[in-house]
This record gives C-alpha cells, sequence and structure tokens, in this order.
C-alpha cells in the first residue's frame, strides 16, 4: 500500500506522559518518522497515573526492582543513543501543570504547544530539573515567547483542568495504557522499542 | 574491549517463562547472539507468576487493555518476523510441569533440557498447544529421546519441586521482573527489546 497524503491522512496519535523518560526519547524521534512518510503528528500529553489507576494497573515506580532497572536502562539507552539524560531526584515528577498548559494552547498554536512540550520534556530529562509545578513550566515557556502570567492564570482555568480530564478519559478510551503509545490509522504500537515497527507500518500500510 | 574467552567468560543468563511468548522470540536468537561473541547461556526457566506474587507486581494478563494490546502485538511481530505463531486457547499456560521438567534433566544432560525447552516453546506459540501438564510435556520430550516414565516420575520428585522453588528464588535475588531477563556480566537487559543493546554490550564490553 502507498504512503497515505498527509493532506488526506489522519495524524498519527502520540500519546505521552512527560514523566516517562521512555515518552521523552520517542518525543525527539516521532515527528521525522512522520515526515519521512508525509504524515503529520498529534501530540497528546496524558496522565499516566490518572490511565493506571483508571485500569488497575501498579503506579508507576512502586515495584522497586523495576525501579532499579529503569534507573538502569535510562542512561543506558541515552548513551547507545550518544544523548545526555540526568535522571531527575525526585520522579515521578508531576505532569498536571505541564499538561494543562500544553492543551491550553493547543487549539489556538498548535506549534507553540509542541515547542512548550519539547522544553518541558528537554528540561526534565535532559537537565534533570522538577518540571511538575506552574512556576517551571511558565519558565521555560517565556523562552518561547509565551506570557508568564497569562500560562500561570490559563492552567487555573476550569476549561483547561477539563480538558486535561477529558483527553486523559479519551486516552484510556483508545486503549492507551503507557507512554509513549502511538496509534497509526488505528494501530497501536505501545513504547519506543515499537518505534522501528511503527514506521515499518507506515512504510508499508500494515503487515 | 575484546570479548570474553568463552572459556572463561561466565554464561549468560537467560530467564524466561514458558508462558511469555516474548521470551519464546528470544530463545529463537539467544544462542546465536551469544555464539557470535563467543558466549554460552545459562538457559533458567522460572515461573514468572511466582516472581510477580513475591516482588508485588499485577498479574500477568490482569488488566484487560494491556492483553488486548498483547494478543495484537505478538501475532504482529511474528509476522513482521516472518514466523508463524498461533495464540493458545488458555493463556497463560501454567508453566510448572515444563520447568520442573527442565530442571530434572538440566544437570544430568543439559543439551536434551534445552532442547525440551525449545519443543515446549514451539509446541504452545508456534503450534498453538496447551503444555501446561505433565502429560503434554512428556509427549513432546520423547521426540528428543527422552523416557515418557521418567519424566512423568522426575517432575514429581521433591527434589525437583524444591529445585524449581530455589531457581524461582534465585531469579527473584538477581533482579528478575519479567520475561526475558539476559544477565551478561552482572548487566541487565530485560524484553527481547533489548537483544540489539544486549549484542552491542557483548561487542563493545559496555558503554
Amino acid at each position: 500500500m502507498a504512503a497515505k497524503d498527509a493532506t488526506t491522512a489522519a495524524p498519527i496519535d502520540f500519546y505521552f506522559e512527560f514523566a516517562s523518560p521512555y515518552g521523552y526519547f520517542a518525543s525527539l524521534r516521532i515527528d521525522r518518522v512522520a515526515a519521512r512518510h508525509d504524515r503529520t503528528v498529534a501530540w497528546r500529553p496524558f496522565l499516566l497515573g490518572a490511565v493506571m489507576k483508571i485500569t488497575g494497573m501498579a503506579p508507576f515506580g512502586s515495584i522497586p526492582v523495576r525501579r532499579d532497572y529503569f534507573r538502569r536502562d535510562v542512561p543506558r539507552l541515552a548513551r547507545a543513543y550518544g544523548m545526555t539524560v540526568t535522571m531527575p531526584d525526585s520522579m515521578p515528577m508531576n505532569g498536571v501543570a505541564a499538561c494543562r498548559a500544553f492543551y491550553w494552547l493547543v487549539d489556538e498554536d498548535p506549534e507553540s504547544a509542541k515547542h512548550l512540550a519539547r522544553a518541558v520534556y528537554d528540561a526534565h530529562w535532559r537537565e534533570g530539573r522538577d518540571m511538575g509545578d506552574g512556576e517551571a513550566v511558565a519558565e521555560v515557556a517565556t523562552n518561547y515567547g509565551i506570557d508568564r502570567e497569562a500560562l500561570l492564570a490559563g492552567i487555573q482555568e476550569p476549561a483547561v483542568k477539563q480538558r486535561l480530564k477529558d483527553e486523559t478519559d479519551a486516552a484510556v478510551a483508545a486503549g492507551v495504557f503507557g507512554s509513549p503509545y502511538l496509534i497509526i490509522d488505528g494501530e497501536p504500537f505501545w513504547g519506543q522499542d515499537r518505534l522501528k515497527e511503527a514506521e515499518r507500518w507506515l512504510e508499508t500500510g500494515g503487515w
């Protein structure tokens, strides 16, 4: 099957949690993967903790042996990719403010919303900064021409709070249970380990 | 760092659960990966359910949305690899008999134990057969010159039952929490998705 036309094909849904380094790794590659196949990407940050509560999964990091592995795997993958990561002191970060800021922006200015998401990921995972409160998010947002006070007010708006709840419910309804999670023409791919398969799916139209 | 000498380097520990198709995929490649780097592999079947109980993780398949993904991901990976899998009617299979049969054999005849493990995996994941009882395991074992009655008696020996408990405890002590799980010179790799990194680790001595 030929690659779909970007003007008619649905965007690739890219669900991610800011506290997820695997989401971060995927965020650095997903737009280029899509562009190679004339596709666009709808970035969809969500709260994995809320999704896990709804689906009955164990909270992120609650299993010590998994946490130990995670702390080894993430820097090891980064070194393999030739990237820098700094493991944040407090994990998992609270993604509420960053998600709300994203959804406050996205309808009016989707490019800035994506820039902001990238900036939050970069500050958290490359620099190891805690991005868990509105002030930290607003500080990086100013580098993208976003007004600090407007953002701090925006993330307190009831409609924005509701939007994040609705987005999280929509992620659950779409079957999302981890980060990153891609949906390409209805086909789900969980984990940055599946980016290779996702790209092959785009190339071939599925198998 | 040069590849280690197979005569002195410790074997690669390959932990796997028979009910895990990702363990099955890894089992088809791990010996060749090791051989390319003059290494041997110690196959170590274990009971993932028992490990999950000890570490406090949610039982395999207990989360519907993950189960749905799994049922899609496994055949999709198999098709990508050009392999056949048949999803078994009842999942997860009970691996107790297969694990006991393996440990009953392994000290005396490690090659036959590995053949038996491969045969159980093949019957379960390629053919979709339920290999959850001793009779089914004994039936495939006869193809490898293993006496049916001896195996059925062997898997009831108290020492063999204890051996499986000890191996499961040893897996937990080694930090194992999933299948497949490789340990190479102390370095853990969880999931068949990490085989590429594991091979690079063997090539380079680590990074």
